[in-house]
């Protein structure tokens, strides 16, 4: 195996550093936050650390960086409360990644990219149109990480919508029916394909695959 | 488009609302955490909340749920402060999983699963045989997140070893060139494939792929 020290990988280059330390740590999630400022104006960016935080109550998660990201996403927030998280698609890939330009605070990047706002029930925050899966959220608290100087915003489910396509039985959402795309790294975008599907793993019991 | 509010999926039976929500915030990456105790018991779980924090700095995070897993992973990293992060390939999906299910804290995962323990450079704590790229950290902190009772531990990247497959110019590990799953909600494993890299996106500038 090819081996890096710390002391050495600290030594590289900005791209070459970003480039590892982004996509050693695995796939991540590919999603839009649109948000509305208290002006009325709309933004919507990339995100790539949306967790999964819990069920009961309803949590995710995700990663600000105060100092390299313009900070409309998170000013919105706190202004309204409210945000929606967007899967990217296959066919959103190359306007997200767009998004993620640095427009001057005052652009909406739904006017400057393809991306098109839709109002969902008469949201007050908009959804990105032709997204699969769409998630209102609302801001519960932040936990800044002192280490680096981001913050872990920490916020509830309010609404689920999802295409049809996804409609299952169990509620698991398979994402890959509707090319729900995967982020490896600063700028990949990857399509995943299902391999399997576990039971619940228990001592002693032979692992089967789900039917 | 289907559509739950919070009223609604939160009165839905446990494995349902599971689904939904550990489904609905995109893919997740595929890790295996290797600990060891104090009286040098190894101890490796499945985490998919392992996520990039930081490169300047090298800091990823993880969550941690007390109220449902056992806590050797937790009592470990804090006995000993370092522990190795173990990309999921393909071949080890049903192992891995495996890894999951409740066995007694006096058991090590390594002895009951076919999981293959494996030190590098002589490293205090085991590495996951197989795994294309592995990650020794060191605890650096954690975050008590309120909300739901986990914790979101910090950790700094000491070491990076990867498979020779993954070699590239740019440093930039490609995920799918060694078969590395994402996680699709509870129990759900995806091998993706790169559909693009795109250069860094600026304002005015038609969007590029890389070559």
């Amino acid at each position: 195996m090819i081996k890096y020290t710390k002391e050495e990988f600290s030594q590289f280059g900005k791209i070459l550093k970003l480039n590892l330390i982004n996509s050693c740590t695995g796939y991540k999630s590919a999603n839009l936050i649109a948000t509305k400022s208290s002006d009325g104006l709309t933004n919507v960016a990339v995100f790539s650390s949306v967790t999964h935080l819990g069920s009961e109550p309803a949590l995710l998660g995700f990663i600000l960086r105060p100092n390299t990201v313009p900070r409309n996403t998170y000013t919105n927030i706190k202004a309204r409360g409210l945000f929606t998280v967007n899967a990217i698609s296959e066919s959103l890939i190359a306007d997200a990644h767009q998004s993620s330009a640095a427009y001057d605070p005052s652009v909406s990047e739904f006017e400057v990219t393809n991306l098109e706002q839709e109002y969902l029930d008469n949201s007050e925050i908009p959804y990105v149109k032709g997204s699969p899966v769409r998630l209102l959220c609302r801001y519960v608290n932040e936990y800044p990480i002192l280490e680096n100087n981001t913050i872990h915003i920490i916020a509830s489910i309010e609404a689920i919508y999802y295409d049809e396509v996804l409609e299952s039985p169990d509620n698991y959402l398979q994402l890959d029916k509707a090319n729900i795309v995967a982020i490896n790294g600063l700028d990949g975008y990857t399509l995943p394909k299902l391999v399997s599907r576990f039971e619940y793993a228990r001592v002693n019991v032979e692992l089967r695959e789900k039917g």
